[in-house]
């Protein structure tokens, strides 16, 4: 039952684990740091996978698919890359157990061990590109636009289920080209794909813009990201776009013969989301119910309840629902018809609350008589009582408007939280207070953004792409300022 | 150009790895033992996940994600699995890198050593199980009927593309039941789903059988196996599923009350099919002039090749062709129109017959003039000239001939090749001869198996489900046998 979640108010955080557990998302396993994706999660997953998807092909993308394992020497290769990457991770020293000469079940071979130590991807770029230098000779085989559905690994020590943990489950796009403009081009049309994925798809408003130094990609010349921002007044970073400049064509050795017969190095973008967009789904829109989960990412659209005190009563209310179900399913609209007899209807109401499902209908004798049925919206809680007549087309009106209301509600919350600050008081007020994002002036310093964070925990979310740069002066230091960038505290 | 394959009669295990580097299916990456599926391989891969999880959801079934670790510890819980699994893998010992300090890259930091080591998943019961504990606690949580799609590792030695990798991309569907019979139930269904979908998706005709306890999974009560032959005689398992008893509810301790509340052990099953299947596709249909795909896996299943000569008959070609796509997708059929002007037609003809795509279209000036269009089958190499009215009815009808041509041809092959062998001397003839399938009668025990293994190099592929039980006497020891079974050298 709902009354089971932690209210927000109390304690989002608290809130927030209980969701994930209770409505079934996802749970902590037996591996440290590792999440099991339960069935009514991975569905939400593979909904957002499947508009990914379609997404990355009407661009001109393919899939492939490029080992897990890393050399250890590749990490060397990129000075920023290392820094940022090969510290956390896991790495495969060996590659054999055998039976413990003491009896005590099985210990790892020590003569099974390998030359070179192997790392999990924590991110392709190494791989990818050492595979690269092969497929590229000219400017015919370029551009390469492929994108992999993948598990990565990052030794997190502190993890939350979706939103941190050691492994996850992403896309990493990488692409090739041979221009630094078609480079650029990409990592831009890849950032504005995600913010449209995210607004249309999830129903969540987003930033867009660029990363500043302290929070790039290492290896990446730019880093463009999506940032939402949560319930709780806390940012997410939702997608990263990166231009990676010739780094990695460096790092790797992966030249083309330009168009002019001159050898030059190939450009590069990458680009990511992961299961990450999980929890900002969750902390967009849930309240203390439970999911409200946008129509088009919900794998149940429509539950239909029957209320009913005889099995003969049972029966005529299933031999109308029966009439419905195909006309809801001739619009492609997913419908479960909840008929089972061990569950009260009070139970299933609460239960499909939890797990977000759009819409409710339900239909009890008196609905029979008189030719209705009872609608309930999941975003609004509202009920309202319709004619049974045509109402598939209703339903299908209506998870329109709910998808649009969901996304106008968020993007509201959003909006009455960016709060411009002009001093460091009122930054550090508005903080304490309501959270939020912040536009305000910041001298361009990594100093700066880093004495900002260890006195406040906000970071430089980004440097929002849209919007008029207005000059100004930075509000810790006074130095002048080209234009504003925002600031939260972070997830 | 198709020249550059080895011919299948010269070597075909190197015609094999040519057709699969040539055509762009997948290579060897800088990994030892682990493959790059590249985009045009992955797209196949792609399409028979789509099919897959289609029929897996249909019957039941939902999707869910595991960790990738398991503990060590996880193995030794059951006797025969870690026999089978926990060889032959790869082990996490660390989870940080450090900068040398003598400055040559990164090296393990040996602090940073896990308590307990981790191994990359092999096949994912024991974590699984691990997990079903906590779901299972009456007859109202069974059955449990999930799927995981998921990349696992054993670290083969002797690897081959597609057929034995370290790696490599499979499913995993993993069953929870109230009793026996259901479980069996559930191992036998899928066992006939895995042979519909090779019969009619790939083409590849499938002997349904059991396996004997020496080819048996380790922990399993009973392996069903479905058994392809390839173009050289030598077998192919495709498909496995496997009925497990409560062999891993008590590694696991997972225990439900059942109807009459007296507590018992969960029945499982667990059944999978992998990216080896992309190799058994590649050698159940292919020849020397490249892949042959059924169209229902080819992700280009139409292509259609201009010849021209000045940039004007190019124009009016296209203004045709232009009439053309929108018909034949509206059908739902993928076509691809090459009008790249940096190769010949014969250099495009090659390059599709290479990649296997089931019907090429060519239509030159005298084509435009007659209202014609020269079609070829990839199949039959056939080719003849049809009207261009209405060819996208035509096309339609021959993408199904097609389909049922490859499936046709195959069969008759692989009938060809199952022979009765009576003797010891008759059986080692036919190996020597001609391989394929060999029906003899067999005194039941592994020894005799291993004799028959160790002298011949074939193995019992399985005790087919389907034909008549006839007795008769071991052709190695002469003592008395149930029923034949079949024998083949096997990939």
């Amino acid at each position: 039952m709902a009354k089971e979640l932690t209210p927000q108010k109390e304690n989002y955080a608290q809130w927030y684990l209980d969701l994930v557990i209770k409505a079934d998302l996802a749970e902590n396993s037996a591996v440290r740091g590792c999440m099991v994706i339960k069935p009514y999660g991975y569905a939400i997953w593979e909904k957002m996978q499947a508009q990914l998807d379609r997404m990355f092909k009407e661009t001109g993308h393919v899939n492939a698919y490029f080992p897990l394992f890393i050399p250890k020497s590749f990490f060397s290769r990129e000075a920023a890359h290392v820094e940022g990457f090969a510290k956390e991770c896991a790495v495969v020293t060996h590659y054999r157990l055998k039976n413990d000469p003491e009896g005590k079940g099985v210990v790892v071979d020590p003569e099974a061990r390998l030359e070179e130590e192997l790392i999990i991807r924590p991110t392709s770029e190494t791989i990818i590109w050492n595979t690269y230098r092969n497929w590229i000779q000219s400017h015919r085989d370029l551009p390469i636009l492929i994108n992999q559905w993948a598990n990565v690994v990052r030794w997190e020590m502190r993890t939350r289920l979706f939103l941190r943990t050691a492994e996850f489950l992403w896309q990493e796009g990488h692409t090739a080209h041979a221009t630094r403009e078609e480079a650029v081009e990409e990592t831009l049309k890849i950032i504005h794909l995600y913010a449209d994925f995210a607004e249309n798809h999830m129903a969540m408003p987003v930033i867009k813009g660029l990363k500043s130094e302290n929070e790039r990609f290492a290896g990446a010349v730019d880093t463009y990201c999506i940032e939402s921002l949560m319930q709780d007044g806390k940012a997410l970073q939702s997608g990263t776009s990166h231009f990676l400049g010739q780094n990695f064509a460096k790092a790797f050795d992966v030249t083309f013969a330009n168009k002019e017969g001159v050898l030059d190095y190939v450009w590069a973008s990458s680009w990511g989301v992961s299961t990450r967009l999980m929890g900002a789904l969750v902390m967009a829109h849930s309240d203390d119910n439970g999911l409200v989960l946008p129509p088009r990412l919900a794998p149940i659209q429509v539950v239909i309840v029957p209320i009913y005190k005889s099995t003969e009563e049972l029966a005529r209310i299933s031999a109308r629902v029966d009439t419905l179900l195909p006309a809801l399913k001739a619009r492609g609209i997913s419908v479960k018809y909840d008929d089972s007899d061990n569950r009260k209807p009070g139970w299933k109401f609460a239960e499909y609350e939890l797990k977000g499902v759009p819409v409710r209908l339900a239909i009890g004798p008196r609905d029979l008589e008189n030719g209705t049925v009872e609608v309930a919206r999941r975003d609004t809680l509202e009920k309202m009582v319709k004619p049974f007549e045509n109402i598939d087309a209703f339903i299908a009106g209506l998870l329109e408007e709910i998808q649009t209301n969901i996304y106008q509600k968020a993007l509201v919350f959003r909006n009455k939280n960016i709060r411009k600050a002009d001093s460091w008081d009122q930054f550090k007020q508005i903080l304490a207070d309501t959270g939020g994002f912040i536009s305000a002036h910041w001298d361009g310093t990594a100093e700066t953004e880093q004495k900002i964070k260890e006195e406040t925990k906000a970071t430089i979310r980004c440097i929002p792409l849209e919007g008029e740069a207005e000059t100004g002066f930075c509000i810790y230091t006074g130095k002048p300022s080209a234009r504003r960038v925002l600031f939260a505290v972070a997830y």
